[in-house]
């Protein structure tokens, strides 16, 4: 190993145009000796790009990414890593992590790293529909190049299962057409065919493309590499070319005036929160595989709620 | 309604360091009329304030903060919402959507609207312990405050069970200590207690701290208004005080030196991806119910497997 210490950010450029791009980032891309990167990211930060040695890397090579930015940190370089979103959401954060334990790095080592995050692709989609995003959500990749699809298909189904709004991440390439058609059929399992769906294509970039469809139409909309698919859950609605998920603020306030609903105190959990529903389970009469069969639950998890109060509580 | 068209910007400014600002939420923010936010969050982007009308509120007070931005937007005004983070993840977009439509709003009306996104706390928080977020996660409120505890317990078990990477928004606040200990419950009924987490507070921002731990732990360690906590999936490792879930690269690649393993090709499904999987149970001598059992997949889903080809691929 070379003497002077080299650098390696991870860096995550948001959805591609620079007015997304945080001054954090921008830095990072600036002060790089070297810039690696997926050939269609580094052609969105061009502009930052004058006088470094650039690495263009196709689609499936992010192991190889990893490796170069090694070996170049090795020599004392600095080295930008770009992952278009957040470089930890499906991004270059993981893999270089890996590549660099297996090579035996730790972080008292001459090489030094950081990760920069930025909005990913969830976040800048959502951005453009409304507010699809305002409540619990997944983000699943439909890709099984690297996860074998038992493995998709089960968190397709706990997502859509348990009413989480569900962003897919990777839903569709040349080779994967028919990943988009199982996963919506694993939602139909459980969800209303008219639940929104929006579909962003280069979400921020030359050529957006925005459409709202609905669950039951999902496999016939126009998805491809670029695509990011959200799938919002049994409150979201579509109105004025807009999805919404809504807060639940309605649970306690008159959204028109914003006073609060009879029965209910701002700045306190719900009537039906925590202690609420504490309350309802061990005041049933129903036994406790009843209740966990009840509220979809681990029968351990009630059986601690019926158990002495300090058990859980 | 006054003749001049106002706007309203719901703008997300990130972890807080206005290194993390991106320079369309910094342009909304010097653009507006009024700015509108949290105090604590006002505070975060007190340089760009000069000469606005500054309007604080409370935590609790969002349907307030957007029924005062629709006033303000009515006469005309420039109004930023601001949110910490994304403003669509937990964040002003959807309480400030429902109060728009409440009164009869529509994007084609004299008040324009738009979500500038940015990094969620799930994005920054990642990147200060590693790369927990490289695989499938879902994000959690624990607070009660909106939704009911059978939705969110619900939400937690499917999460844990379907091995998701985890954020938990809102864990803990004065009055609500025992969400988390519940939360640590439903986990520790489907994943190992040593599974590591990390809990960050006010990261990016002066009073930042990280700690990592175990879900055997999680109780025990010091979590507040201002954390996020990161569980991670059955395949997340600490290590050097990092912590990492691999993206399944192993599956597919040597990290060490980038060749393909046998039976595996580049830029192709895993050989247990959905072809291999529609085999495997096209091929089992198990009927549809025990399959169904055994991957955890709606029996409608597998028995759609079973029938002709033609039904799901």
């Amino acid at each position: 190993m070379n003497a002077a210490p080299g650098k390696i950010s991870l860096v995550g450029i948001g959805p591609g145009s620079l007015d997304h791009l945080t001054p954090a980032a921008r830095t990072a891309i600036l002060d790089a000796d070297t810039v690696i990167g997926y050939a269609t990211y580094i052609k969105l930060v061009e502009p930052l790009l004058a006088g470094k040695e650039v690495i263009r890397k196709s689609m499936t090579e992010e192991i190889d990414r990893a490796i170069e930015a090694l070996a170049r940190a090795r020599e004392g370089r600095k080295v930008a890593l770009i992952s278009s979103g957040d470089a930890g959401v499906y991004g270059m954060a993981g893999p270089t992590y890996e590549v660099l334990f297996e090579a035996g790095w730790n972080p008292e080592s001459d090489i030094a790293v950081e990760v920069i995050p930025g909005a990913s692709a969830l976040n800048s989609c959502a951005a453009l529909v409304g507010a699809p995003l305002t409540h619990d959500f997944c983000a699943i990749s439909l890709s099984d190049l690297l996860t074998p699809w038992a493995v998709i298909a089960r968190r397709l189904n706990a997502a859509a299962e348990a009413d989480f709004v569900v962003a897919l991440y990777n839903p569709k390439s040349g080779r994967r057409s028919e990943q988009i058609v199982h996963a919506q059929s694993l939602f139909l399992a459980h969800r209303d065919p008219r639940t929104p769906v929006a579909i962003v294509k280069s979400g921020y970039r030359a050529r957006q493309k925005v459409e709202l469809t609905t669950l039951a139409q999902l496999a016939e909309a126009e998805i491809g590499m670029l695509s990011t698919v959200l799938i919002g859950n049994s409150h979201t609605f579509a109105r004025a070319g807009l999805m919404v998920t809504p807060r639940g603020y309605t649970n306690k306030y008159d959204v028109g005036s914003g006073d609060t609903r009879e029965g209910e105190q701002r700045g306190r959990s719900l009537s039906t929160g925590l202690d609420g529903f504490v309350a309802t389970v061990r005041d049933s009469a129903e036994d406790a595989s009843r209740l966990a069969e009840r509220f979809g639950l681990p029968l351990t998890y009630i059986e601690q709620l019926l158990a002495e109060p300090a058990a859980v509580t």
